[in-house]
C-alpha cells in the first residue's frame, strides 16, 4: 500500500525517538513492499521557536493531508513560563480535536522480561494487560462554558464544564467493545455516577451501547474504585473504558503499574487520520544524550499499522522484533537491570532493525 | 472536658466497628477525667430503612448540636437500585454540605508491621507517610448547572461544573500549609493547571496563600503525574492538596498502596462540627461476622480527639495502643500474616482497650 505519513518529533527526547521509529517504518515498507512517504512538520515547543505557535496552520493542514500522524512528545522547561494558550500542550489538545480524535487507546502491558521494573511484587505485576480506552475531545477538556472570572467582592472564579452526550458516550463505548472483541472481551466503565449526572448519563448509554455486543461481559466501576482496585489487583482488568479526565489519570496509574512507561504506545482515532505517540513525555532531563528508550514510539508505529492502516502482520512483526530484542538482553537505561547490554537510542533502534 | 458525640454507625460492617471505637472513647474519658456523651442517629441504608431517606433531618439536628460526629459506613447493595437522590451516599454529600465540612484529611500511612500486605514491594512502601487534605464541600461535586437534559434532536446531555472561588481554594490551602507544620513541612499541590482554568485558578491562589507560609515548602503537580508518582515512589509526598474530584481519586490510590485500607481513618472539619470516620466502606460482604477490622474506626476516633477537642495526649494514647496491640500479634483477617493471631472485631477492640 501507499501512505503518507506526518512526522511531527516535537521537543527533547521527541527528536531522537521518533527517527527510530521511522527508521523500523521504512525497513517494515522495504520488507513487505508498501511506499511510506515521511513528511515531517513542526509542533510544540520547536514550533513556538520558530513560527510563535505551538500548532502552526500548515502542521494541521500536513496533518489533515496525512494518511496517519506519528508524533514524538511536546514540551520542556523553555516554554512553561508562557501563558496558558501558547504552551505546547496546547498542540496536543488542538491537534485532537481539530482532527477528531476522540478515541485514545492505552495499552498498558508487561513485558515478561521487564516485570522486576515495577514497584509492584511480581506476582501482582505478571500479565498485566489493560487497555485504556480514554475519550478524547470531550468531557471537561473541552466543555464549555470554562474560564476564570472576577467576582463583585474582588475575588475569582474559576469554572470548567463536564458534558457528554448520548452520541459521544454511545461512539467510544463502541470503540471499547469492538477492541474487547479482540481480547479477553470485558469492559469495564469507569465513572462517578454516584455523584456526577453526567457519569449517570455516562452509564446508562454504555449499558445501552452494550446491547449490540452480548459476547463481551459488561461492568461498572467508580473511578475511586478503580484507582484502588489498579493498585490492589490490575490483572483483573481488560478494557477499562474512561471519560477524558479519568483517562488522563487512570492511563498514567495503569502505566507506572508495568515500572517501564518508556516501553508503552498509544492510538488516538476516531474520524480519518489517527495519532500515535508514545505515552511518556519530552524528557528534557534525558534529551540529547541518546539514552531515551525508543521503543515506546517503536510500539506506537506498530499500533500505527495495525490501527491505521490494517497492516495487521506487519504491525506483529514489529512486536515480536521488540520482544526478541529484549529477549536478547537488549535495554536502555530506564529498564536497566543486572547483567543486561545497555544501549543507547540509535543502537535499541538498531537492534530492533536487526530482529525484524 | 465534656463533649457530646453523635454516632451514626450507619450500614454493614459500621454497626461492628462503631461500637468498639466508642468502647475506646469510653475508656480514655474515664483514664483523663472526661465526659463523653454518646447518642445514636440514623443514617445511610437503615436510615432508609427506617424513614424512607438517607439523611433524616433529626440525624442533621443532632449532628449540629453535637460537638463531634463519629460515623460508620454507608451503602450495600439492598439500597443500590434506588435512584440516585435516595442512595445511601447522598447522606454522605448531604452531611458534609450541611455541616460545612470542607476540609478532609486523609492520611495514609504504613504500620511497620503491615508493609508486607501491600501489593508493593516493601523497599518502595516502608515509611509512607501522606496526608491527602481534600477539599470537600466545592468543585464539580456541588457545582452548577448539573443534570441531565434532553437534546432536540431526542439525545441527552449530562453537564457538571468544577468550580472554585478564590475563597474555597485559599481556605483548604491553609489548612493544608497548617497540617504540613506539624509534619515534614511539604505540600504538593495536585491540579490539572494545563487543561482546566479552575485548575489555573487554584494554582494561583494556592501560590498566593503560600506567601504566609514561608517554612513550608510548596511544589505543584498534575494529576496525572500524581496518579504515576504515587506508584513510582509514595514516599515523597508529605501532603497532597488536591480539590474534591482529584482527592478522591487519588486519596483512595495512595490508601490501597498501605495495602490494608482497614487501618485508614479520616476527619471532615470546617466549620463547628467535625466529622471522622474510616475510609473503608460499609463491606456487606462480611457484615456481621464480627471479622471486620475496627482500628481505622478507631483512628478516626483518634483524630477527633485531637481534630475536635485539642486531646492530643489522649489521641497519641489511642495510636500508641493500636501499635502495640500490632506488635504482640493481634490481626483481624483483613491484615492476618503467617504466625499472627487472627481475632475478631470485638477481640480486637477489646486487646486495644487493654492496651490503653
Ligand atoms: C499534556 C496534557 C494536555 C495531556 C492530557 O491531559 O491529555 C497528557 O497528559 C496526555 O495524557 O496526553
Ligand atoms: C460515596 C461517595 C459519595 C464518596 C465521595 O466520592 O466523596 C466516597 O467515595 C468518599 O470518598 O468518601
Amino acid at each position: 500500500m501507499n501512505a503518507k505519513i506526518a512526522v511531527l518529533a516535537g521537543d527533547g527526547v521527541g527528536r531522537e525517538i521518533v527517527p527510530e521509529a521511522v527508521k523500523i517504518l521504512k525497513a517494515v515498507a522495504q520488507k513487505y513492499h508498501h511506499t511510506f512517504e515521511f513528511v515531517p512538520g513542526d509542533i510544540g515547543g520547536q514550533a513556538i521557536d520558530k513560527v510563535g505557535v505551538p500548532l502552526p496552520q500548515e502542521t494541521l493542514a500536513l496533518a489533515k493531508q496525512s494518511d496517519a500522524v506519528l508524533l514524538g512528545a511536546v514540551g520542556g522547561p523553555k516554554w512553561e513560563g508562557l501563558e496558558y494558550s501558547l504552551r505546547p500542550e496546547r498542540a496536543l489538545l488542538g491537534i485532537r480535536e481539530a482532527l477528531g480524535l476522540y478515541a485514545n487507546l492505552r495499552p498498558a502491558k508487561v513485558y515478561a522480561n521487564l516485570v522486576d521494573a515495577s514497584t509492584l511484587k511480581r506476582e501482582v505485576v505478571e500479565g498485566i494487560d489493560v487497555l485504556v480506552v480514554r475519550e478524547l475531545t470531550g468531557g471537561i477538556y473541552f466543555g464549555k462554558p470554562k474560564g476564570i472570572e472576577k467576582l463583585p467582592n474582588g475575588e475569582e472564579r474559576g469554572v470548567n464544564t463536564e458534558v457528554y452526550t448520548t452520541d459521544e458516550v454511545r461512539r467510544i463505548a463502541k470503540v471499547a467493545f469492538e477492541a474487547a472483541r479482540k481480547r479477553r472481551k470485558k469492559v469495564t466503565s469507569v465513572d462517578k455516577a454516584n455523584v456526577l449526572e453526567s457519569s449517570e448519563l455516562w452509564r446508562k448509554v454504555v449499558i445501552d451501547a452494550h446491547k449490540s455486543y452480548p459476547d463481551v461481559e459488561l461492568s461498572h466501576i467508580y473511578v475511586d474504585n478503580a484507582a484502588m482496585q489498579l493498585v490492589r489487583n490490575p490483572r483483573q482488568f481488560d478494557v477499562l473504558l474512561c471519560n477524558n479526565m479519568f483517562g488522563d489519570i487512570l492511563s498514567d496509574e495503569a502505566a507506572m503499574l508495568t515500572g517501564s512507561i518508556g516501553m508503552l504506545p498509544s492510538a488516538s482515532i476516531g474520524a480519518k487520520v489517527g495519532l500515535f505517540e508514545p505515552i511518556h513525555g519530552s524528557a528534557p532531563d534525558i534529551a540529547g544524550k541518546n539514552i531515551a528508550n525508543p521503543i515506546a514510539t517503536i510500539a506506537s508505529a506498530a499500533m500505527m499499522l495495525s490501527y491505521a492502516f490494517q497492516l495487521d502482520k506487519e504491525a506483529e512483526a514489529i512486536e515480536q522484533a521488540i520482544v526478541k530484542t529484549l529477549d536478547l538482553g537488549y535495554r536502555t537505561k530506564d529498564i536497566q537491570s543486572p547483567g543486561a547490554r545497555i544501549v543507547g537510542t540509535t543502537e535499541m533502534g538498531d537492534a530492533i532493525l536487526r530482529n525484524l
